[in-house]
């Protein structure tokens, strides 16, 4: 079970999370590449500090709206999805070649991500753009209880996947996260944190919010590196999957 | 001898340049790669025509001001131009995959390209970018009187030099463009146009504007495809290159 | 009956319409206000050609989205689009000082437009903000058969209602264009442009393109300055309108 | 003596300065117009904290560059320059009017800042914006030993001046601040900050880094918000100006 995390947040003079801190505690990084967030001065210095860590580089590509950091929808055709995805894979990739690494897979953001979830044409465009970025790059996708027919689409046209969860989230009973404005959306509690990440770890699954219980089969856990608390949440995570109960 | 043209120069709903009717008759497209000119809808829509034509991809990167289009110059570290290249080469060679090819050489545009042409230090920068970019990517400068020193700069980065010359512009005594402001600065005379593409191609140089001979080598002249009588100009060079004399 | 037209729509080295050609045929200019297109020196022109030809001018406000030129939906707040709204307003009205001069009125642009016609909320977040920028500042709308309900919204801030209609475009049953895809849906016959522009300024509505009659008073109608045969009609409505019987 | 304090300067989902700490404590916020920082809701926000503590408002324009603050000169036109004035002023004051307030001088930031200072047809471009965007605007410049004759410019064009000293930055026998990467340009000793504060207040200017007088007369100090050390020294130059001696 791996761990990853959006990094390279950062734009110009604008500096966001604790990429410096997070970076050894984790095995996978989802960098931006532009589009929301990172000019090239950020992209190549986060690339640079996640090769140090030998952590693998994902492209995180976005709709283009640093004003909004990619998390307003905008109304695109599958065509212009297509060709931004492939401009930002791109764009990141020629960055990685300054430490001689490349990217390793691919993690749509905000809006982008939340969009293709609920849009198979859309969904479908993404996957492409990644299967024609390069043969065999996976696409990173949140695993819901549809995570069967999403997994299919995708791998139809070529493409590997990876379903991440999230260890700090409730789940509804459709395997969705639950929205941040309702109780109880996100743990704070770090065993909770711990206690769901090694049930994604160990069960396949987690418990929803109503006690249902969830197969949600994960190869990869998005952590978070924007604060304190967060940053002990993460080394507990890797603390507790490291143990050999895990 | 070659001919290049600065191609994919539209942005979202504005069009610029005529690069359906320019691309048969070019051998390498400069493509604008998102800074100052050019979507991803553009760039893809350009590499198709391209690749149709089995015309040779070139970068055509920039820095980023869409509203100067690229000519004004920016005060960047040596480092800030390092990582806006390739950040740009890696944007355009990805969308390049979507047609089954990739960039055969790089042309800074505008103010970049006037910048390192006067600051070695720029040039440095720029050469590192396109050598770590690619082993043997070559670069394009344009040839000067100067051409000795930096071909070997870029040349000792291991990075091969292409030179390009024009067949529409006045040169000075120092091998340098007459610039514009001047009187006779930019031939309109077809007869004269080809009469200096044949010069280079065949003399391997060009009389200045003072009557001086130059000896200027040249792989390639830059044509343009923005007008009618551009075009009549391009074809005409075309086929005086390929005449048994040439 | 006022003739209005979109305008200031070029972008630095990118050139779009005909303003200079149209602006003496019509009597409102909407002008882009920098986040569709114009950029301040495209704004500035167009604001001193309009001033030249004493026409109205009117702030052409737009999401934020140069690639899409406006016309991609973007998931705003009320807020959001009261503060973008404000800015947009207070920008091209500076610009407006260089003239001595001031904005008229203010007419949403492209998704902008089309979201608030659809969203209540949106609506009233448009209107607010004319009303804040400037007491009695008249918002322009498309009229359609709910003209009065929205119109009685926008009336309820304090706002004046201007109510736009277009001769070249088909009307539905329910007073909305027909979409340009279906046939039918642009007319290109300057004959029937002209009888619907009279139609609206003489009888105060249209046949729909099922043949039934609309009641919709207009007080402007919106025109076009793309290209030569855009202009004629123009030319030729302006004539009609001035005619005795009109 | 007033002070002044950059702020707004956060974009989007990235936070810049402590505004709310800084702004209780000084009478001058020079707001960023959304071209090097602040998109339209920071504006939003600022202006109305602005308002709350009825601080005098100043526009802070820049050059057009996120990605570097405006930190970076660009090579633009004085046309370009006063467009770009006459935009963000427009823009700041747009927004002004939710809270039914106004500018109250304008500040340039930045490189056009230090560009202006160096180059009289710049600092005539600027001045020319602000007196065409509103009569008896005051535009505030740095104090050299050069302010007779870049007053006496300004006043030509009719608009007042308001001179800005700083209080933590050693000065040059020129009366420029020493460079920051010189050792002793940045004073960090809150007593020597608060002394050279009432030494502009009281005695009309400052010791050079040499040791020379330098007659300096300013209207404002400008003090910064950015940190916890940064805002404790503008408290003590509050508490200072305020005690009977000053």
């Amino acid at each position: 079970m791996k761990l990853n995390c959006d990094l390279g947040e950062s734009y110009g003079a604008w500096e966001m999370g604790q990429d410096e801190a997070v970076m050894p505690l984790i095995d996978m990084a989802n960098v931006a590449c532009g589009f929301h967030a990172a000019d090239p001065m950020v992209i190549r210095r986060t690339v640079a500090l996640a090769a140090e860590h030998e952590v693998e580089i994902g492209a995180h590509p976005s709709y283009h709206d640093l004003a909004g950091f990619g998390r307003r929808s905008i109304a695109h055709t599958p065509e212009e999805v297509h060709a931004l995805m492939l401009y930002q894979l791109g764009a990141l990739d020629g960055m990685c070649r300054a430490e001689g690494t490349h990217i390793s897979y691919v993690k749509p953001h905000g809006a982008l991500n939340n969009d293709m979830m609920r849009d198979d044409t859309l969904l479908r465009a993404v996957a492409e753009a990644v299967g024609t970025y390069r043969h065999n790059l996976p696409l990173m996708i949140p695993v819901t209880c549809r995570y069967h027919e999403q997994q299919a689409l995708i791998e139809s046209l070529g493409v590997p996947v990876l379903l991440e969860a999230f260890a700090d989230r409730a789940y509804t009973d459709e395997g969705l996260l639950v929205p941040r404005k309702h109780k109880g959306a996100v743990h704070s509690d770090p065993e909770i944190i711990v206690s769901q990440a090694l049930s994604f770890a160990e069960q396949g699954g987690v418990t929803s919010i109503n006690g249902r219980w969830l197969e949600l089969p994960a190869h990869s856990l998005c952590v978070h590196g924007d604060n304190d608390s967060a940053l002990a949440a993460v080394q507990a995570i890797r603390d507790a999957l490291k143990s050999p109960s895990a």
